[in-house]
């Protein structure tokens, strides 16, 4: 049997006034999400536990079947992971971005103006490798991603992820002094070499020829890197090693792809995907589908519903739903529900309204061979809240499919 | 935004024949509960986990979003810290009984008639500070509250709470020695101070004044001290350091009291409040909305459904929950569920019939900004089993409620 898990990120939302207090979800036209619930099991999710807000990595490792709360190790790891970037389960990784700053060091602008990767490409090449005197025993590792986005990495003896950000998360205010968040000899030293990085990054970009360039053209210069999120890999089994299931995911997203490598997907590269509202989801579903004949387990995750509630876009919304409904037709013209289970649900609740990730239960909806159908006709927040499934957790999923694939292993004898 | 928790003592019951198998709650007139349940979201709580009874001191707790199995650690300091009494964290404090014995130790009055706090006051004096020879280290404290009612506060070092009760909780048998429930030195020693105190109190009860003038009277003397409930303060963050929200409690009851000071939560005294049927549940309600002016978060409780209960009064309980109805109409009518959130739920189980706390699930319906609405229209235990929020635990409604107030902290990045 084969598993095609569909997460539409952000996907669930709260009722509001401007939908005649309806969600978006239940607002989309969506005939093929509905008739997974319509031949399926449904119910709602805590990715967490109820009234827990998720991160999309904490969620993430919920769906793909371990317990956040006891694998989580920060987000910064994951990431880089997920960008190409190899990392040892010693290493601490931040996320940061080239910002700018002014002359008091205050933060104008945390993306730079979201440079362009050509301008912050050769901007890194520059951080790549930074020796601090003090910390000769660490290799400090700067590697520009996409725009502003880039990873730090530091691997050597006695490092700790428990240092806080430099990243104040808000312009107007300075770079923050990174402080270790725990009393080891670890965190301080992790945290003394930020803070040495982060003087030395603002010397070496405050006359760099990229950024002369960019204040000739009146662009804001990206003066300095900010932190964030240190995070180490969380130490996990695989996916295949826990049931004997091989798959893979379809998904752009660095995090994303990171948290699936942990797990032991592979990372498949769709043409068209792009994480944004104009990705091809049909591509995104062929893709799945083919690595199907080869492989018995697909994570497909669209990311642009989660973009437009943060940006609190209602009718990108229900489109973006519309085009993963689409998605999720051509995928169910290709399979045949005799030999496949298609789930699809959301990683968290994004609110159109807070504009923020909630805690608020996710609908989910399981369809293929053995399932016990309910009366759930529609694949929403509120019908899947009367589905047979219940209410269950995030962590939960993972074997609940496994099991109706055959491949969870028996507790007891 | 605002909230409203309303608590309703053993509110929840099971079905009885006298009421045509329905339970009080299914059968008392609740215009404003039921409004509750239909402006809003239902489920049921197991406030522990199924089918585990849960004590008002544990349920509290669970419902302010502590894990009870966790955190709890006796009644005995709650009680005391209920009750205008400073507990320290170090402090072992037991409940007590003033009661009547014979001449054989053995308890004919658990409660010594009920004795008047007027006279309860005079005994407690002559024990306030006693002194054992052989643990001068440890300060002793003896106070009386409400008639029959006392604390006994160790303070000093080396002390357990694992020790058991002096007493039997029954009539017909005599004293009972305190026991370590540990291989401790520090249980050995805290059950050797309540033993060589409660034979120091029986010497001096057996020839106070207030004794003899009770017999004389034909009234039994309160001349033996029953030791129960051994309990230090359950070590928890405050719900203002885990969601920056500032709460307060309206309730008389020094045990809900003494969990919500724990929480830090401030006391509200209101006129009219007693615990009992004659309650002003409309001066409760009041206290409450007018509470939420300055303060972000209200728990309201009210005990006298849980006495009906204790007490087999059906009659009562239902003129209770039509009672605490009036005082969900008095606030649904001075505060806006735009701004507002309200929640109401039981803290248990409390049975008609078996008049002892029970597991059974308790509904919980909330109402405000952002919520799931369902289909429930009425507010009780099978109506609100059909509800949208589903199966949920005690500790999970803090959270969930925090969560529509936007307080609750991401997990994860």
């Amino acid at each position: 049997m084969k598993v095609i898990l569909i997460v539409g990120d952000g996907l669930a939302d709260r009722p509001i006034p401007e939908l005649k207090n309806k969600t978006p979800l239940e607002t989309a036209r969506k005939p093929s999400l509905n008739k997974i619930a319509e031949t399926g099991i449904c119910g709602i999710m805590d990715p967490i536990a109820p009234g827990v807000p998720p991160g999309s990595d904490t969620a993430t490792l919920a769906l793909l079947g371990y317990d956040p709360i006891k694998v989580y190790s920060g987000r910064g790891a994951l990431e880089a992971l997920g960008s190409e970037v190899d990392v040892l389960p010693q290493d601490v990784v931040f996320r940061c971005n080239f910002a700018t700053v002014d002359n008091n060091l205050n933060v104008v602008d945390r993306r730079a103006g979201r440079i362009e990767t050509s301008d912050s490409s050769k901007l890194a090449k520059a951080l790549k490798e930074i020796v601090l005197k003090e910390h000769k025993d660490v290799h400090i590792t700067f590697k520009n991603t996409i725009q502003h986005r880039a990873i730090l990495q530091l691997r050597g003896p006695k490092l700790s992820r428990m240092v806080s950000d430099s990243d104040p998360q808000k312009t107007g205010t300075p770079i923050l002094t990174v402080n270790p968040r725990d009393d080891t000899p670890e965190a301080k030293k992790t945290a003394d070499i930020i803070n040495k990085f982060t003087r030395r990054s603002l010397e070496i970009l405050k006359t760099h020829a990229v950024n002369a360039r960019r204040i000739k053209e009146g662009l804001p210069p990206a003066n300095a890197i900010l932190c964030r999120g240190a995070g180490t890999l969380p130490i996990v089994k695989s996916i295949s090693l826990l049931y004997g299931v091989h798959g893979a995911v379809v998904s752009v997203m660095p995090l994303i792809r990171g948290v699936c490598k942990v797990a032991g997907l592979r990372l498949l590269d769709v043409k068209g995907a792009t994480g944004t509202y104009d990705t091809d989801v049909v591509a995104k579903g062929k893709a799945a589908v083919q690595a199907l004949k080869t492989l018995d387990f697909v994570f497909v995750h669209v990311k642009a519903t989660d973009v437009a509630s943060h940006d609190g876009k209602v009718k990108q919304k229900i489109r973006m739903i519309e085009k993963i409904d689409g998605m999720v037709g051509c995928i169910l013209k290709k399979v045949t529900l005799d030999e496949t289970l298609v789930s699809v649900t959301a990683d968290h609740t994004t609110s159109l309204v807070t504009r923020e990730h909630e805690g608020d239960p996710v609908p989910v909806a399981i369809t293929g061979p053995g399932v016990r159908t309910d009366n759930v006709k529609e694949f929403d927040e509120r019908n899947c809240a009367r589905g047979d499934l219940g209410r269950i957790r995030g962590k939960d999923l993972m074997p609940t499919i496994m099991n109706l694939m055959g491949k969870a292993k028996k507790f007891g004898a």
